[in-house]
């Protein structure tokens, strides 16, 4: 058995609690009684130790967009063709080392389990592989060699976009899908692109698929989405992927930025979840969602660093507090304890791991902790360390993380990679 | 002679310059020749060098807020109320090791110049300490210490407030900031801390004595306070101020979020600056200036740190394309170069020093070189290198800082503090 004590560990209260023994076997955490000094033979963690954080919204390739979108003008759309230029020039070992570096850049961000929205599937002119799954194994093979637990968020693509994307119809996506085994680390799920890409019919088909798994889907990122939607089918993005019966408990609407009052109660209701990527959605130009109305609607949220312009679970996080301040002028309509639920229980759940997120016994041994002794944080007092983790951290305060009982990160570093020199490997033209 | 071979340095253009030679003579840049590799006695400057970074507006003793006023609901006045709270409880030891750990955090961060708009100036109950500009001149130390550059603004607060910030009238308040000398590293300029604080009158006196130094103001920050302006003035604060003398080319208003066309017009044609602080107008819940539409009027931009929550130029600069984004839509208004020219250049000007926060010959010898290493910007492309660092580098991706040719930040570290030690020491209760 392995025993950590936290010098402060956060229990999804509103305080962090000081004193904790966590006691792990194998891959969960069997037992965390208060134990006011470590005993001998406790791994002394000093900070904060918080529940593994979930990243549950990521296209691990559009890291090599960072800082190459920023010279020109533009929108979201004119955006999108440069992501295109990338995507297409990617074969599964490039996609692999890609995402292996992007996935290790996590971990060091305390990121412990991602969702990876994957529509990059076949060959550039849409010629399947010899493996047809031989994108998404690369993915999940980058995942478990940067040691993150990872949902593969298998999208259904069939309309517009690059021939890479598409499968033949909903039935041969099926097909394929099926073929991805699940293993301890990694689970399988489904995703409808958006409903650009996917008709309601084959939406149907998908959520069929999906039936005890997870489902995500792009939903009303932009009001030029919601406005062809309602030009083709006379119903918002919401409304049709509810018909297609895809909305649920195990649904996760992504952005979820410009929702009717209609879309927020069909969401709320389902008990779906909405993923923000609020980094994304301002990087992108996209706007802020209505997250207190989601949740008072009685939907859950997560959150997710998307394109990968910034990788750091904590500014996503308050950003959802902070972006809500800019558009209405009121502060405080969420708790920090509310914000950190979001980006570490809201999140595995969303990703088909609700025994993670949590510290809590027979959850899964999935932790972050986030040194207080760096310029950000020092002088924190221990009664107000999560609304300062929350509101002050950045990724560079993660010191230690832990994926189902194995360390990742120690002191700041990864334990198996050299994230940097990975990086640079790859993103050098 | 100090010779640095900077691998990449940014002199004002689109993009970074590879192989620049920077000869610098006592505090300034005497010559700045390329270079394609370094000569013997050349000190080695790896990643992109820019000029020092500027911080246009703060509140040092703000950064004992931190954190600590999330927990709660509320909007920019009850924020207003805890941070009364604190300020209320500093004398000139504690202000002056409360600015110092907070100076040495933003030389770490790669601010070289700051200006500190001081409106702290008494004792409790108001009476004046034995030296009148005892607190100002704790905070001029603090920044000498820290090594930093500092325009100490000293503020004229007449109504409302703690009775510590009030002097009894405009003349007194010129008496007393009269008493204060410059030093090489250090100016005084004049604030008049805001139209609820000072009346018209008032501010035509501040701004009689400002001749010739900068003068700044908090502009409509927050609705109300343009309401209440109105109703006791019928004017705006900005018509207000130009109607008490104080706009022209030296003036800064701070914030400038809720103007007017007339607003943008007037402070445009005055050649005034606006000096944006994104990170706290996010946190306070002030909304989102109209940057684009006043430097379109002629205005300039700089950034400042203001409440502490966020020290990190980095974010402040991109912030004002991203707010944007959030309210418009659109992407790329603004250029990386221009950005970057706000949180340097804008920002020195705004404080008195028109010669700094620039890479050129003649110029200060102020400096900061951002690590192209670490995980955020590793893989960089040379000629993208401005961009990246605008739009994705961190406080922490700072390696080297130079203030007035000595060095304050080597490696990442302070050369003299131990800036964690300082701020856990401050402000642990």
């Amino acid at each position: 058995m392995t025993r950590l004590w936290c010098e402060l560990a956060w229990l999804g209260g509103e305080r962090a609690e000081p004193g904790v023994r966590l006691e792990l076997e194998g891959e969960r955490i069997a037992a965390l009684p208060p134990a006011s000094s470590p005993e001998e033979g406790d791994e002394r963690l000093a900070g904060v130790t918080l529940p593994g954080l979930a990243n549950a919204h990521s296209h691990a390739f559009q890291r090599a967009l960072r800082g190459r979108t920023h010279g020109g003008t533009g929108s979201f759309w004119t955006w999108r063709e440069q992501m295109y230029a990338l995507a297409g020039a990617l074969d599964p070992d490039a996609c692999h080392a890609l995402s292996r570096a992007t996935f290790a850049e996590m971990a060091l961000a305390g990121i412990t389990c991602v969702g990876e929205f994957h529509y990059l599937h076949h060959g550039r002119d849409g010629t399947p592989y010899d493996d047809p799954n031989a994108m998404g194994r690369a993915v999940l093979g980058a995942a478990e060699e940067a040691g993150l637990r990872i949902t593969l968020l298998d999208a259904c693509y069939l309309r517009g976009g690059l021939p890479s994307f598409r499968d033949r119809d909903a039935a041969a996506w099926a097909e394929r899908v099926s073929a991805l085994a699940e293993r301890p680390r990694a689970r399988v799920g489904a995703a409808i692109h958006s409903v650009r890409a996917v008709d309601p019919e084959s939406a149907r088909t998908v959520a069929e698929w999906a039936a005890g798994r997870p489902l995500h889907a792009h939903v009303s990122e932009q009001p030029r989405e919601n406005e062809e939607c309602l030009a083709e089918h006379g119903r918002t993005p919401s409304a049709l992927l509810a018909g297609a019966g895809a909305v649920s408990e195990r649904f996760t609407a992504v952005h979820a930025t410009h929702l009717t009052d209609d879309d927020v109660a069909l969401l709320g209701g389902a008990g779906a979840t909405a993923c923000l990527c609020p980094t994304t959605e301002r990087d992108l130009a996209d706007g802020i969602g209505p997250a207190r109305r989601l949740l008072d609607a009685g939907a859950s949220l997560a959150t997710g660093s998307d394109s990968q312009a910034v990788i750091d679970p904590f500014e996503e996080a308050r950003a959802i507090e902070l972006d809500e301040r800019l558009a209405s002028g009121v502060r405080g309509v969420h708790a920090a304890s509310g914000l950190l639920r979001a980006a570490t229980a809201g999140g595995y759940a969303a990703l088909g791991w609700p025994d993670g997120g949590r510290l809590e016994a027979g959850a899964l041994a999935d932790l972050v902790t986030v040194g207080l002794d760096g310029v950000r944080l020092a002088g924190t007092p221990a009664e107000e360390a999560v609304a300062s983790v929350v509101f002050a951290a950045a990724a560079g305060d993660v010191r230690d993380v832990m994926v189902g009982g194995r360390w990742v990160v120690r002191d700041g570093a990864h334990v198996a990679l050299d994230v940097p020199a990975e990086l640079r490997t790859v993103l050098t033209p």
